[in-house]
């Protein structure tokens, strides 16, 4: 990122960051216990990660007004401007992954009154661990400056669109089998259509932290994403 | 927003405002098309709308850069830069709202397989109707530089929240209904959840514009939103 003039620049950058790395924390913690609390329909748990995301929001506007102050004041040129305007984009998708694990939350309750099949819990379980090993690791990289890495873990995001479809499908199915499932399974599908919109944050904040890392922009976009559209199986 | 030494930062922040605006029309003409396409089963439709997308984050990544340099080149302190600041969210917001255009636009095909009821199309519709004035009004309050009508616009999303739950409510009972109508239904359901994001987002709009006219906040915002959470009806 090179010298600077103003020494505490970099300081008051790094202010930023740890402020970002927090948020990737609480990020991480609310998506893995909104989803222990979606699948052991854990009312307690699920109240906790609603608490949460005012703290989120908190910390999001800490960061913002940080940010904004330290371009007022430092006037950073060029590559130290993307770094600063980078963390606030970061920052905006980690209050957003907040905002997804807040409503998947807020579903449990509604969700509960059902029974979720054995095995469509373990489809949800293992979605939810694909995109918690995603926000994990994005804080993780982001943390430890690993580009390379970043780029990676941009790329597969793609597993989380194959289950995300995968889930899709099976919820439709019980839905049909069953019209008594259909209330649960459809709050099941928003919360699983949330996970996947999670890994799409991840892919944002991946993208954002390597520019920020670099200065190069990645590759433009794979092609995305939901293919539930066209994922209809028959009726 | 006070006279400013340097006279082109005005010329160069109202390129910037009018970018905005262009985005703003062409939100709302997506979201226009989209939810036709919807209601029509107008598949060519749905195309352009996928396509428009592409120009909408053409014009976002164009105002982003001209914010940025803007800041870099003129750095405005305080209330000025708040302004450009504010002109990067809200054109984050339009970008967002054309994603969840096209997503509704995806939809066409999967829901055309199956037929709408005309009583829930009309629901879906009215519903549409109230999304695409409050974009509209959103785009022309900036526009005129309507500070009190942003206020108001932003307390009329909750007209929307309110006809969600009801279209949500009736979507799973045509569900229950009959299974035939579950995947249909299911598509309506993330169309009508994205309409509610829309709203959402134009919510947000409201806040930054306002902000940016008068360089003070709307009170905090009032309690949130998605209600279907509870709407359960009975199975």
């Amino acid at each position: 990122m090179g010298e600077h003039t103003v020494a505490s620049f970099d300081e008051e950058l790094g202010q930023v960051s740890r402020l970002i790395s927090d948020m990737g924390e609480l990020a991480s913690s609310m998506v893995a216990s909104s989803t222990k609390a979606l699948l052991k329909s854990d009312n307690g748990l699920a109240q906790r990660v609603v608490s949460d995301d005012a703290i989120m929001d908190a910390r999001q506007r800490e960061l913002d007004t940080r940010a904004i102050t330290l371009i007022a004041k430092r006037q950073p040129m060029a590559q130290d401007l993307r770094a600063v305007v980078g963390a606030i984009r970061m920052a905006g998708d980690l209050e957003r992954i907040g905002d997804l694990a807040k409503n998947i939350a807020k579903r449990v309750g509604a969700v509960g009154q059902g029974a979720t099949p054995r095995d469509l819990s373990h489809s949800i379980d293992s979605m939810a661990q694909l995109v918690l090993g995603q926000v994990d690791g994005v804080v993780e990289k982001y943390a430890a400056r690993d580009a390379e890495g970043l780029a990676q873990l941009r790329a597969d995001d793609e597993r989380i669109d194959v289950k995300y479809t995968s889930v899709f499908r099976e919820l439709l199915t019980y839905m049909m089998e069953d019209p008594r499932n259909i209330t649960a399974c459809t709050h099941l599908l928003f919360c699983a259509k949330n996970l996947e919109r999670i890994g799409d944050h991840v892919t944002n904040i991946a993208e954002n932290a390597f520019f920020v890392l670099t200065g190069e922009q990645l590759p433009p976009n794979r092609p995305k994403l939901d293919e539930t559209a066209a994922a209809v199986p028959a009726a």
